[in-house]
C-alpha cells in the first residue's frame, strides 16, 4: 500500500521571456552567472520583475512552497517505510519525480538552483542514482501514468471532511493520489478539478501547502496504523 | 487555553570566536559586508569551518531547523485562532520570543540573516510592532517566567506514547509547555531534561523537528476541538 502525493499547480517555473531583461533579473542572473532565461522565477530576488507580470503575475516565483512541502513530506514515517511516492507537478506542465530516498538541501536558494540545474539536465544529480528528474507532461498525463483509482484534490473549494475521514477513503482505493496545490493562495484550475475525482476542504482556514501535506500524511499513517509503537 | 512550544537547544549561534578566521567564515563576511563574528552560524555556508571544530562541532549551524519548525508552527489553525506562543531557545542560551503575527521570511537566507540583525539589535524590525525579540536567557529561566505547571519534553529518549495521548495530557494543564528539539539528531541535553516533567517520544522513528512540531500542534487542536468545522 504506497500513498501517492501530488504536489498540483506548483509554483515553479523559469524566468519568462517578458521579464528575463528587468534589472534585478540581470542583477541574480550575474550574480550566479547564468543566463537570465535559467533561472526559476523567485518572489525573494524577483519580486519587482513579478510586479511588472500585473495580475497574472499573482501567486507566481514561491519554489520554497514545494520545497517546505517535499522535506515535510520526505521527513514523514510514511516514507521512511517506502510507502509514499512523490511528485512535483508545475505551473508550467513540468512533472518532476523525487526519489523518495533523496536527502534535499534544507536550504531554499539551494534547492532553487537544484530546480535550474534540473530544468537544464533533466535529471540531477549529474551522475549515480538520480534523486530528481523533470519531463514535460501535464497533470492528466501524470494520473494516467499513476493508473490512479482514486484523485482526492485538496482545496478551500471542496466540501469540508476532516483529514482523518478523507486518509480513511485514501486507504481505500488501489492507487490513491492525493492532489496538494503547490501555490500560495486561491485554489486549483477547473482543469484540476476535473481531472481529480473528489474535492475536499480539510479546515476552516486556509492552510500553507505544507501544512497540508504535513497534516494529510499523518492522518493517513494512522488510517494504515503506522503510528503503534 | 494557550499551548507554549518552545524550540530547545536550537542549533543557532554567532560564529564562534575560533574559526572566525576561516576561509569560508571570511568569503561569507565579505559578500555580506559584516564582521564575521556577527555572521550566524550556517551549515550550508560553514561547512569547512565547522568541520574544524571537531566533534564540538556535530549538529551546529542549522538555524533552518528552527525556521521551518517556526513557519509550521505560525501557520497553524492554532496560530490563527491566537492559542498558540512560541519561543526559541539557542544552543548558546538566548531566547527569540516571537509574536505569533510574524509574517516570517519564507527563504532560508533571510531568515538566517533576521537573525544576524535579531543578535546585534536586539529587536527586529528597528521599528514599528516588534516582530521578534532576543535576550539573553536560559531555558530554566524562560520556564519559570512563563509559570509552566507541565513542561513536556518531545524527545527519542522519552517513554513512547502517541502523540494524540500527550495533547490529551498538555490539554490538562493550566499553563502547559511544549519542548522540541531544534538540533538535527541526538537529544536534550541532562540539563533540559531535569527542567522537563514529563519527556515522551512520539514516534518509532526519528523524526525532523518540524515533522513533531506539525504533529504535536495537530493532535492538539484535535484534543481541544478545533479541528470541528
Amino acid at each position: 500500500l504506497t500513498l501517492t502525493l501530488v504536489i498540483a499547480e506548483s509554483s515553479i517555473e523559469l524566468v519568462p521571456n517578458e521579464i528575463a531583461g528587468h534589472s534585478s533579473v540581470r542583477a541574480q542572473a550575474i550574480r550566479k552567472r547564468k543566463d537570465p532565461r535559467k533561472l526559476i522565477l523567485d518572489q525573494s530576488y524577483h519580486h519587482a520583475a513579478i510586479l511588472k507580470l500585473g495580475s497574472s503575475g499573482a501567486g507566481r516565483g514561491r519554489p520554497d512552497i514545494a520545497h517546505f512541502s517535499l522535506l515535510t513530506a520526505l521527513g514523514s514515517p510514511l516514507n521512511q517505510e517506502k510507502r509514499l511516492q512523490c511528485f512535483i507537478h508545475t505551473f508550467d506542465n513540468h512533472v518532476v519525480t523525487v526519489d523518495t530516498s533523496a536527502r534535499l538541501p534544507r536550504n531554499t536558494d539551494r534547492f532553487t538552483s537544484l530546480l535550474e540545474q534540473l530544468y537544464e539536465e533533466k535529471v540531477v544529480p549529474d551522475r549515480g542514482r538520480p534523486l530528481m528528474s523533470l519531463k514535460k507532461q501535464t497533470l492528466q498525463g501524470l494520473l494516467r501514468q499513476l493508473s490512479a483509482d482514486l484523485a482526492v484534490a485538496l482545496t478551500v473549494n471542496g466540501s469540508p471532511k476532516e483529514m482523518s475521514a478523507v486518509a480513511g477513503e485514501l486507504v481505500e482505493a488501489e492507487n490513491p493520489v492525493l492532489l496538494v496545490g503547490g501555490f500560495p493562495t486561491g485554489h486549483f484550475s477547473m482543469d484540476t478539478v476535473k481531472l481529480s475525482t473528489r474535492q475536499y476542504r480539510i479546515d476552516r482556514r486556509p492552510l500553507e501547502a505544507w501544512s497540508v501535506v504535513g497534516r494529510a500524511i499523518y492522518d493517513y499513517e494512522k488510517s494504515v496504523g503506522l503510528d503503534r509503537f
